[in-house]
């Protein structure tokens, strides 16, 4: 058996979220499903980040097990000729026996689009999140700033089903405005199930007023109160990339983000 | 009566085109619908340009008339509410007696959207055209320099119906490239059916370099078999913007592009 690692996009519109379950459409299952058809064998994907109904990915990553003997370009036209066109295999190649896409990540990126025009925009309703009420971007990327670090997120996030500790690291949480268009960027080592797009909530609270920016601060360090963090919608929010320490990545010929040359141990 | 002018923008994914067609969705039937429901009278809505089937629009710019006589806001809120998600009134207000959105029109700007990846992108497939080989910019930019002027576009372009000239006026054609994303630029007084997707298979020939540069000058002086244009698909073309000359606007207290102001006689 050989380990591969690919990278994988995804719209994730018409997809009941990332994990396979029965009797729903989702991007594992749709994976599995092509690289049975193609390599002849059950082939089981692990990904690096169980992204939630409705949510979007351009960086996700992956890693299977097969017996497949041809050259990994080959592997990977034949899955992206039997993939459906809101799934595609950006790269694949041979990764080390021990690579883990989920366990060997040591950072996740994710971006929130949101649209700030006084109308609703339909070229963009399935990627972004209409907030038609002014928004100051300075309290935002103030607050923002206050993510970063190591915190206990368990106000920001479902906390994990089988325990654990909802304490994460967050490297990066920055605003970007561009006209009416504006992106969260926030990169952390793990998170907690909907940790993103409640800290895009929080955000958006404080950018409205409802809450001075350093509310994040005080909720971090433990008062419960500071804040109640709201849930955005998913549609915005797309899974930008996974880094992994140097060495870990093991692709060769494929598409290699250069942050996971230098990412080790951000 | 009053005459209105509005800006329209919609994803044309699941339309039949702009032109209203008995059993079909299409764009001009849904606003003309949502005005019926709105306003309580059957109102007829013209359309600056009647884009084809999949085109999307951000700019679109329409008149009708009506008795409405409640606040513009009021109006365009209530079309809002009433219209699909996949089209959206940006702007509306009053204009003159005389303005014809169609017919006061002096320029038209539409764009073309490339995805020159060598993997098809799933976030991209509505909007952009895949085109995995490589492309030279360098010839296709000087080949698009080419079209701009007066000149008989017969050969690039479905003549009308109903007869008349096939000249047309190009006052721009750019080609605007960033990373993997690649854009086509097309200004113009009026276009043929189908002439900015003929025009835009070219310039991809070009770039393949199955043409060289000049054979479209050699086309447009009249040498038939200069080039052949074939049509690229409806769902990576956006009609932009229509500009008006200054003072044919009339749009007050909504949005307005700038262009109008000075456009005049472009």
């Amino acid at each position: 058996m050989t380990r591969f690692r690919g990278t994988v996009e995804y719209d994730g519109h018409d997809f009941y979220g990332w994990q396979r379950q029965s009797g729903r459409r989702t991007v594992q299952g749709v994976l599995e499903d092509a690289l049975a058809e193609v390599t002849g064998a059950p082939t089981a994907v692990v990904g690096a980040g169980r992204t939630d109904v409705g949510v979007h990915a351009v960086g996700q990553v992956v890693h299977f097990d097969s017996l497949w003997e041809h050259a990994d370009g080959v592997l990977q036209r034949a899955l992206n000729a039997v993939l459906p066109r809101d799934v595609a295999l950006v790269s694949v190649g041979v990764a080390p026996d021990d690579f883990h896409a989920r366990y060997s990540a040591v950072r996740r990126s994710y971006r929130y689009a949101l649209w700030r025009g006084a109308v609703r925009s339909p070229l963009r309703r399935r990627t972004s999140l209409h907030v038609p009420h002014a928004l100051s971007v300075a309290a935002m990327t103030d607050a923002a700033a206050r993510f970063v670090g190591a915190h206990d997120l368990a106000a920001f996030g479902t906390p994990p089903v089988r325990g654990g500790t909802t304490v994460r690291r967050i490297d990066r949480c920055a605003v970007e405005a561009e006209g009416p268009e504006l992106w969260i960027e926030v990169d952390g080592n793990a998170f907690l199930r909907h940790q993103v797009r409640r800290m895009v909530g929080v955000l958006l609270d404080v950018g409205r007023g409802w809450y001075p920016p350093d509310a994040v601060g005080r909720a971090l360090s433990g008062e419960v109160a500071a804040v109640r963090p709201r849930r955005v919608p998913a549609h915005g929010l797309t899974l930008m990339a996974v880094h992994y320490p140097s060495g870990a990545d093991g692709v060769d010929g494929a598409r290699v983000d250069m942050d996971t040359r230098t990412g080790s141990g951000r």
